[in-house]
């Protein structure tokens, strides 16, 4: 992504220095941070802490967190392993991705081990980066598509997104922003409806910022004007990402995403969700309660961070002190509301079909 | 409403002390505090600076603040009159209001002026609690029927209402929460799920704060949620309120009670709405485009208040700084998703014959 003129990544490693570098994403909107991660440590905090955050980017940072740590001492490679998989336990990615570096590892000698760690998660990097742009280009045909069939020539395709699907839940790119940025660069005038995503608000803190500094013009608004915008006919398309899209085609993601598929389908908008397919669970058949939704703490919703009068980052909080306070993170979108699946291997169907389509070309 | 052993209402008249007292609204759910108007000028500035709010409410509020402006001097009618009427100009229930109070001096001389409006903001006062209170009994019959349907007769009664349509909208009971304080009294067993109801968070410091002082158990949740709840299971029934209800049954209610009822509905949810026959507009028979929708202030998006760490009320900004930002204030729910209008005067359909059927008694 461009930022003041120059392109950044959320997480990137200086071959010159030696140094592994993250946008320090706990800041934004309102400071734009860049933070050297040096030892494991620095690099578990920062998954902990959210500085980093979005799967496929706890991934690659778990990775180069592997290659700090063995860096300092190539013996510590099993407590390392663990002291990373523990900073978000319920982050499948994670998992994935200690587990890439592990099996790289099998086998070589202790002084081996850093540098097969650093190829490794380099590597991780390209394919992160590889496969949005994939993504993004995949999804230009369909938003051309819809903004020819538009009646106003001159009016830009609105597009309303839910959460932070953007270069910053990644390595580049994004998922369903790469979508956005590919078709913006193809020449298709675009107006982005953000989501604000409340309990974490990463539309206006993360997709806001980000879009702003791409220069895609995009308004944010609270979760529940959506279909107010859709049943006004301000609405012409819908993409989000996804954390775990089921072999029928149900779509996890963040909590309201259902609510937008819903109201997209009663205005007879397009849904579409962009997503790499390795985060399509081809373990899980069933609908939606066969997975368990993670419920996050109250402290999410009752407090919120921002700037005060003296532009100072403060947390205040909004909701009475007693409240009893319930805060899932996620909800299923049935695949019946979802227009199609945009992925770096094309666009398919979300359904059982659509989706053994993929295995084929395996 | 009683808080903390006593009863209070919104807004109340000190007959002994011959004072007009009202809730501060704007320090809750943080502060408890009583102001005592006693100018016109008061009355006005709690009006503006929502010390009041919700229509019912500030209609009574106009009326008493007319009596405060012709006890201070009754040439003054006229300039009250239109200063009230000036404070918040969409109210379509200020100009109603302040019509009632104008139509009942009219021929009196100036020394009878006072008292008049004081006897008809006390009357305005009366029917407003007598109305909340007849929408509270109508409703009850509903909820025990549900209730009565659950198959854990052990658990309580789950219903999901979105802003504040609870005593502190009206003098007294509410619209929506009348319904739930009846049905409490009536020995069913309630928990309640408040949408917090951004932007401006009605149902986290509000809802909430009225549902605890009654005892009622809830649970706050942000507006994304409420459609897991209820693909889950967890949700029995849907409350709300209506700012304005057309002739053929739809319903204009703060922004995001479309996306709820449209939830509802795709989980066979019964969804109703709690409101005075006054809130339908016989005027309007056409559908969602036919009346306009206030759109309000950017920094009800951009900016929140709350305590900060000291206990300070403080207001921050979440969004960018430089964010483009839309806010409207209102949706359309089409009557197709309502399953009955529960007024004063019973239980109706949410279409042309349910509403025809009010005018007949009429």
């Amino acid at each position: 992504m461009i930022i003041d003129g120059q392109h950044y990544q959320s997480i990137w490693y200086d071959e010159a220095q030696d140094k592994v570098y993250i946008i320090d994403q706990t800041c934004l909107p309102h400071r734009f941070e860049v933070l050297c991660l040096t030892t494991l440590e620095q690099a578990s905090n920062a998954i902990v802490s959210m500085q980093v955050r979005g799967a496929p980017l706890i991934g690659v940072t778990a990775a180069y967190g592997m290659y700090l740590a063995l860096r300092e001492d190539p013996a510590q490679q099993l407590s390392a392993s663990a002291r990373l998989l523990s900073t978000r336990p319920t982050a499948v990615n994670l998992e994935w991705a200690l587990g890439r570096v592990d099996a790289a590892l099998t086998g070589l000698v202790e002084a081996e081990r850093a540098a097969a760690a650093l190829k490794l998660a380099r590597q991780m990097e390209a394919e992160d980066i590889a496969t949005c742009a994939a993504i993004g280009t995949a999804g230009v045909a369909i938003l051309r598509e819809i903004w020819q069939q538009k009646a106003d020539k001159d009016a830009p395709l609105n597009l309303l997104t839910h959460c932070n699907a953007g270069a910053l839940a990644v390595v580049d790119w994004g998922t369903a922003l790469a979508v956005v940025y590919k078709a913006a660069a193809a020449g298709i005038p675009l107006h982005v409806w953000v989501d604000e995503t409340r309990p974490r608000n990463q539309g206006a803190s993360l997709t806001c910022w980000e879009l702003g500094k791409q220069g895609i013009a995009h308004t944010l608004i609270v979760d529940n004007a959506g279909g107010h915008l859709m049943q006004q006919g301000r609405v012409d398309v819908c993409i989000v990402g996804s954390d775990r899209t089921t072999i029928n085609g149900d779509v996890y993601n963040k909590i309201g995403t259902y609510l937008k598929a819903l109201a997209a389908d009663d205005n007879d908008i397009p849904f579409y969700v962009a997503l790499p397919v390795s985060s399509i669970d081809f373990s899980v058949t069933t609908t939606a309660t066969s997975v368990p939704i993670e419920e996050r703490g109250a402290h999410e919703v009752s407090h919120l961070q921002g700037i005060d009068a003296s532009g100072v980052l403060t947390t205040v909080r909004v909701a009475p002190a007693d409240a009893a306070i319930s805060n899932y993170g996620f909800d299923v979108t049935p695949a019946r509301l979802v227009t199609g699946l945009i992925t770096e291997r094309g666009v398919i169907a979300a359904s059982e079909a659509g989706i053994a389509s993929l295995k084929k070309g395996e």
